[in-house]
């Protein structure tokens, strides 16, 4: 019997729920400055990208375009950043990220630039009810 | 018709050749301070992840294996880092960086740290060879 999946503690520190999808759960950065996509595998003890089982790659690459798209649609990024880095946090998780050409990164990538700033109540709110319409279609 | 594949002058400078995968033109970076593979999509004019068409989608998760596999086999990384960033150069290509707690960008991401070192020719000839033989496998 396989064990239970359970969000690594940092990520459920750093994110908000956003929604479950096919094999994902899909989280929200809690950084405002980029719209910023977490998806976690509900596989437990899987650290690798690579290591995804056969038959759960469909479903992750259908999860990714799920958030690709949302965020096209959401925030009508310059590019996305797909990435599985994992050095920080071993549990397998793919960052989808919508980047402009004025964000204070660019063309660098996001990770540990500066200081991240926090949603509003109200902002955060937006975004995740946009974001659950568009991942719903 | 479709327009031919032509791999992007800055991804041809910043490599050398490794192999042809099933759908992507295998390449290893320059940089010889980081055992760094960069997969290019043999299909013109993508620039997003989640664009690989469906019908191409399996062989790409092939491809970001069969790499994985081989730097793991070489090189005994303590993590690999999967991105498509793009943010510099928009044609689609694949990072699959194997990464160590020693390296000098650890544990924050590869890009944009620091000066390249370049590989001798002894250790590209060495390190070309070792790839080949571990992608043929």
């Amino acid at each position: 019997m396989s064990a239970p999946f359970e969000l690594h503690e940092q990520l459920a520190t750093d994110t908000y729920w956003v929604s479950e999808l096919e094999l994902c759960r899909c989280l929200l950065s809690r950084d405002a400055r980029f719209p910023w996509l977490i998806l976690v595998p509900r596989i437990q003890a899987l650290t690798e990208f690579h290591q995804v089982p056969q038959d759960k790659q469909q479903a992750l690459l259908s999860d990714i375009h799920r958030a690709s798209v949302a965020l096209e649609e959401i925030v009508q990024p310059d590019k996305l950043n797909v990435a599985a880095l994992g050095n920080q946090v071993s549990q397998l998780h793919i960052h989808v990220i919508a980047r402009r050409h004025s964000d204070v990164a660019w063309p660098g990538p996001v990770w540990g630039v500066g200081e991240a700033d926090s949603y509003t109540d109200k902002a955060v709110e937006t975004r995740l009810n946009d974001l659950r319409r568009a991942l719903a279609d």
